[in-house]
């Protein structure tokens, strides 16, 4: 009976959890707050990231130790890898905790990018955006995530508003893509090097959260190997294990890629009903060395997030090929709090049922999207 | 946030856990056993099913209550039940723990069964197999599963040796039905009276344990609208809600009812990966009083019982659509630790895929009347 330690007790931990358990595998999950979600389904040991009394004792209980959150400090990372395995590996993590190393490591390995240039100061930031030019988005390097430390910058007016934003932190300047959609490649790598990718996803964020996700994306034979091939350079420069996402603007002919994160990511939530192995069973299946499960897409699947509140259950479990996820998280602005899969055996199903659940639940702008998408499916 | 408590905390329980939480639903089960294996995955009340104080805690804590296992004294369902909502409800589950009660409803209500007479003495017993004929099966009346409680008599020289057997229980001899095969229908029925089955499951046992199924059985048409029948009558004469199974016989034309389990059933793991909602998902959603979720299979579907120990797991995780469940239990002989659901889109891939799985676990006895059966669908 194996042990899968995850740091971080929200619902990337619940649902790896969730997904472990079948397979006869226990967890441990790491979080300093006592109602994190994941503890409604593994126990939790209530510990922050500095606690080494508490983290000495984590790493003598599990087989290995992974990631609900990126953001844990690289130095705990480090520190418990030289007490057990950490699957990814602390230089994975602390590559995607730094958007400029992270850029710079795209840029190596040859995935194109945004423009971009690092942000040390104000003087800088007014340097970089004539470089850059406008409108371009200024980023903190570190601790990121849902949009936030993020400033758009129209043009150079708006230089000292962007940098006191950012308060003075580290920052990366890009140049804002056009882009025609955003895609993302959910993909897993086991400890002997095989790489697996799901179908290419279609994503759409709101106030710069993921609102919806919809696989396969449309329309993505001739992109998907190059996405792939992407990802899988990616995974092989980190020597990553586990499930990762890369996130990826598509700009006519070109693709850029904006960001990893070395984790079971939101726009893979639709393989829990849609692929045969889920992106969580198969980051847990890699973690502890076993073999990877099957990536396939069995139809088309669409991925509606639910962000500071729930909306009305009733209306989504009625509907045939539904499937709700409710974090037993509370409400709260900008939190996410649940999702709903949508399967079909077709782009005109599919679209027909978004179009159900989006009058009945009052979401029409967030199928909006979708629907357009699948139209031209 | 509605909670479902648990009544057995064994690998049902577990799997209603593990299906109601990505619906934001707790569970708390109640178990005797420390190393209950749905503890893994939920709260543990520890207890048994007379100590009334910890019952009255748990009936405080549930917004409903529900059966892992049938033999749960039916006076403590009772009692239960005048303290929160119990589903199914206590007098279901009386009528199934006594296998003449049971019968004597299915006769009541139109269903066909074998010959079954009460057996109370030796003398009983004599006359009854006069009656009913040699081969039969004298069974407990009450607390049997997994073909324990029993003992076939070949012959009027037995009468002795199985009366000495069930050590004086009271009894039911039941006429030997050679079957041509066993089916049994997975069903829920909510609150409402909605009632919806999965499609027909074939089974194969051993040593009176489930050891394959099949779903959906193969040349069902003509057969499943009778079965869905029966199960509906008998779903509503009990006021049935949440899943059940009922097994059923076929004999040429004849279908025979064999007994019914109020609760989820080994016979529709299957329904897991291979229907759109389970029969966990619905037993959950059913005694919540949630809409039911849609019953379809997708695709072809073969489940393996693992019983005494778990086979090796790597040849299942390495075969495409495989899944593995292992329940985290210990070994034992004769006891379910844990089974696996082979997925197909049709039954020649279905078929191979046995095939070889068969022959790697080295269960080509396992594997054989389920292929056999697929070469004729």
């Amino acid at each position: 009976m194996s042990t899968v330690g995850v740091l971080g007790g929200g619902q990337l931990a619940r649902m790896l959890a969730l997904a472990g358990a079948p397979l006869g595998i226990r967890f441990l999950v790491v979080d300093s707050a006592e109602d994190a979600c994941a503890a409604q389904v593994a126990p939790l040991l209530r510990a922050d990231w500095r606690d080494f009394d508490a983290l000495s004792d984590f790493a003598r209980r599990v087989d290995v130790a992974t990631f609900d959150f990126e953001n844990v400090p690289a130095d705990t990372a480090r520190w418990l890898a030289e007490r057990t395995r950490v699957s990814p590996n602390p230089r994975a993590l602390a590559i995607s905790q730094d958007r400029l190393a992270e850029k710079t490591l795209f840029r190596e390995i040859g995935l194109d990018t945004p423009s971009f240039l690092a942000v040390d100061s104000r003087d800088e930031l007014a340097q970089a955006l004539r470089r850059i030019g406008a409108p371009s988005i200024l980023k903190t390097r570190r601790l990121g995530y849902d949009g936030k430390g993020q400033f758009r910058l129209k043009s150079e007016a708006d230089v000292d508003a962007a940098w006191d934003a950012l308060a003075g932190a580290p920052a990366i300047l890009e140049a804002f893509v056009p882009f025609d959609r955003e895609v993302s490649v959910i993909a897993v790598r086991a400890r002997d090097g095989e790489f697996r990718a799901w179908p290419l996803t279609q994503n759409w964020h709101a106030d710069g959260i993921l609102s919806a996700s919809l696989a396969p994306a449309p329309h993505a034979d001739a992109l998907a190997p190059r996405a792939f091939a992407h990802a899988r350079r990616l995974a092989e420069a980190l020597d990553y294990v586990g499930t990762f996402a890369l996130e990826l603007f598509v700009c006519g002919e070109r693709v850029l890629a904006n960001e990893m994160a070395p984790r079971v990511h939101n726009s893979g939530h639709w393989t829990i009903e849609g692929a045969v192995a889920s992106q969580f069973e198969n980051h847990v299946r890699a973690v502890l060395g076993l073999p990877l499960g099957d990536t396939s897409a069995l139809g088309i699947h669409a991925m509606l997030n639910w962000v500071g509140d729930l909306p009305d259950a009733l209306a989504v479990l009625a509907e045939p090929r539904a499937h709700w996820h409710d974090y037993g998280k509370s409400a709260r602005p900008g939190r996410k709090v649940g999702h709903a899969t949508f399967c079909a055996a077709d782009a005109a199903e599919l679209a027909d049922r978004l179009s159900r659940v989006g009058g009945a639940l009052g979401r029409d702008a967030q199928v909006a999207p979708v629907i357009a998408a699948l139209a031209q499916a």
